[in-house]
């Protein structure tokens, strides 16, 4: 399984996703200036990795403040937070790490400097662990819909590259192969910015995992054809009422399922669900610039001068959604509700392979 | 509207569209063999295009001819034929240009060779007028359809470039221009050959129809955002029954519009029609090489050795289809086969905008 993100010996070594797959070059990032510097510029990304590499930064910023009492050690953290946090304003996993930090720090503000620093470090570690045991659960959960001899189709990507290891919609996949079920994979190329193509075919080649690439456009004609048993994508938000936002073309891939009979699994951390919000409608959508649609690994392709829309994620509505992988175990969507609900039991309203 | 090929003071001018969008460079073929390499280096695609340009090849092939009898003049132009047929094995319109011409000629062979020679040429130039009049007459029974204010989408190029000129599925984009209406189109950019991005947009930029790019990825979203209000695409082949071959992607396309209540019209040459074959299953689908998918504009795109399954084609069952835009008339799918009825009423079974 390829690695993302190492801390060894003080050091982050970041792969730097940017050159797959033509190198494969690991940065190593000495202090929290250069780990900003790769989530910055997208030598690292997907959400539960980025969240891992603003806890590393942290800790290896945090070694280099000198501080003789608590106060000073947080006020000796804030240009580490501040310089992590203007990266990606968007990344909620950022936010995420430096208010899990502050909460962590401020249980211990009567320990000394250095015992808080290792503690960081150690911190770090287990945020990179507990991700992959995260997503080693959502793959359990998932592989038991995944039958000897299957074809899974999967659009972006959410594998290893993407997390901590072992990835999300990734797990449900190695997870059958561990058990020793023989399967294929599609990887839709996911324009515009190519992560099935540049990420997953790439990430699956490393592990042996059977995949074929396709353009967007073929997912049709192949589940037309019935080649394929079942999807699986990860979410950026899945909410209240089991919407799904992800990369644009998973609500396509999704219609197309359900019209050729194929079941559609999401899987979502439940990190990435927010209850807080009742449907998909309220889930602000990114349109971003155009150059990556008129320009691939920086060649131009399209018109001079041509308007787009590139439009960075689609809504999936609930009703094209088979099943919900999380690592409580999967639910239709219109059963995610009820994991809030307080002595809920989860085996009653599981969904369990036949 | 952008000129892809004409015949003038003897030499045929093609326009590279190899090299659109970023060069328009056009090439002046003073003989058969620069055209048949204009059709095999696909400087020009597209069934009708090509059909015009074997024409040409064969008229300024014959003018070289040196013959004395109607036989040896036939026997020139055998190497004319034959290379004008090998460039591209599966081009029917090639081998419809070469029948065609020995028809015509066989009914004049008592005619003197040069008055033949005259003949070929203005023939080529009456397959060209007739093209593009097909065209606007498929332009104004689909113009019907559309209402001012509409914002259309099409995928791959089947526009002027792709035919004489006007175009067949943009013939009702320009026909509703013409009559006033303000519309907007989006154009899918068609990976892996990107058509739709390169072709497409440049051709209806050329001529201040308000066009906007996106991924193949980003049409679900749109029409799921209600901004469409209709679609229209080209055939390569049609069947009797009304199922659709076209470009990949059509098919997606075709259910995306139907889930979201929008029309998919498929505008359809007669030529394009073929009769004898029941249902769309029958249609044998060209599988091509990776290196479409693998690389753009010779630009290596992914993983060194990946497999790829490169389906150049889908089919679209009728039953995603609204209507279908002959030159004699928009047609539902289901009614197709009765236009070949003898004596059949086609102003009752025509389909008409309310």
């Amino acid at each position: 399984m390829v690695k993302t993100i190492e801390l060894v010996d003080g050091v982050v070594k970041m792969l730097d996703q940017t050159r797959l797959p033509r190198e494969v070059v690991y940065v190593d990032c000495k202090d929290y200036q250069m780990v900003a510097r790769g989530i910055k510029d997208l030598w690292i990304r997907g959400a539960p990795a980025i969240g891992i590499a603003a806890s590393m930064g942290i800790a290896i910023g945090a070694r280099e403040v000198r501080a003789d009492s608590f106060d000073e050690f947080m006020n000796g953290l804030e240009p580490v937070f501040r310089t992590l946090l203007a990266t990606r304003p968007t990344a909620v996993n950022i936010q995420w790490a430096v208010d899990r930090t502050r909460k962590l720090l401020d249980e211990r503000k009567d320990r000394p400097i250095d015992e808080l620093k290792t503690f960081l470090i150690e911190e770090s570690l287990r945020v990179l662990e507990q991700d992959i045991e995260i997503n080693k659960t959502i793959g359990k959960w998932g592989s038991q819909f995944i039958k000897d001899g299957d074809t899974i189709i999967t659009h972006c990507n959410a594998g290893s590259l993407a997390t901590g290891g072992y990835g999300t919609a990734t797990g449900p996949i190695r997870a059958a192969v561990e058990q020793g079920k023989k399967i294929q994979v599609y990887a839709d190329e996911t324009r515009p910015v190519l992560q099935g193509c540049r990420l997953t075919s790439w990430e699956l080649m490393q592990d042996n995992i059977p995949v074929t690439l396709i353009t967007d456009n073929t997912a049709g004609a192949i589940l037309y054809n019935g080649e394929i048993n079942l999807a699986i994508v990860v979410t950026d938000l899945t909410v209240a009422n089991g919407d799904v936002a992800n990369k644009i073309g998973t609500y396509p891939l999704a219609v197309l399922c359900r019209e050729n009979g194929v079941p559609f699994y999401v899987a979502a951390p439940l990190s990435s669900i927010d209850f807080s919000i009742p449907t998909g409608d309220l889930i602000p959508i990114e349109e971003r610039g155009p150059e990556e649609v008129t320009h691939v690994f920086g060649c131009h392709i399209a018109p001079e001068g041509v308007k787009v829309r590139n439009i960075a994620f689609d809504v999936t509505p609930a009703r094209y959604v088979t099943g919900i992988i999380t690592e409580k175990g999967v639910f239709r969507p219109e059963d995610l509700h009820r994991l809030n609900e307080p002595g809920v039991d989860l085996e009653a309203i599981m969904l369990k392979a036949e």
